[in-house]
């Protein structure tokens, strides 16, 4: 496997040197909105330290993430009255990852409403919006 | 949510009720193999206590089940010589949850190829080949 490369988007999003929108943040993971959601309120958990993806995470960064993407799947379920919640998590581009710093997909889901495809751009004032009513359902 | 109902299949198949292929075990997780393979090598992980998915899960039953989920991620991944591995996990029917215990989905992935349809029944030869592939690759 490739070595961490720390000049990956989400490592220069930890280091706030391009913009992100966040929605929640301890002392090991951050969560952030996906700029090409694929479903309102799809968003990202990464852990703030270096790690590729699932094969060469520590026990205590998967700990950390797990929790958080515990924590949001319910925040983002009530901000959006969702039915359910897929989680999807990627490992090398043959798996679907593009970005390689380890991060797992949250997406709320409606009965009878397929995800969007990928790789489509969202609208930058909805996602901030649909940030909101996250953070609003954290508190 | 829904209580958790003990008498879904992935309880029965903890209990020896209905036969499975299993992969690997221990104290607190099973993994074993999805009867409808969307990839050859998809395996299932799911703790040995009850909860219906991640959004009722005790920190103490994600742990188990991530390392076990990161454990199987290796050993598929190197059973098929695979390139990457896609891990899906369900909550809810709307997210895509058919049976109601917490599983997460493995599935060794190869470039260029697509994950098949889902809900199509697999050879039960080939998969406990796939097992045997999967096993040998643990030791």
């Amino acid at each position: 496997m490739a070595a961490y490369d720390p000049e990956n988007i989400f490592a220069k999003i930890l280091r706030g040197e391009i913009p992100s929108t966040r929605v929640y943040e301890d002392e090991d993971t951050l969560a952030f909105m996906d700029i090409m959601p694929r479903a309102d309120g799809h968003l990202l958990v990464i852990p703030k330290t270096p790690c590729r993806n699932l094969l060469d995470a520590a026990p205590e960064q998967l700990a950390a993430v797990m929790a958080t993407v515990q924590k949001m799947s319910h925040a983002a379920k009530n901000a959006f009255e969702a039915d359910g919640v897929t989680i999807q998590q990627f490992n090398e581009a043959a798996g679907g990852q593009e970005v390689f710093h380890l991060h797992f997909h949250i997406l709320p889901r409606h009965e009878g409403v397929s995800m969007r495809p990928p790789g489509k751009m969202g609208d930058f004032d909805l996602i901030a919006e649909h940030a909101n009513k996250i953070k609003a359902a954290l508190d």
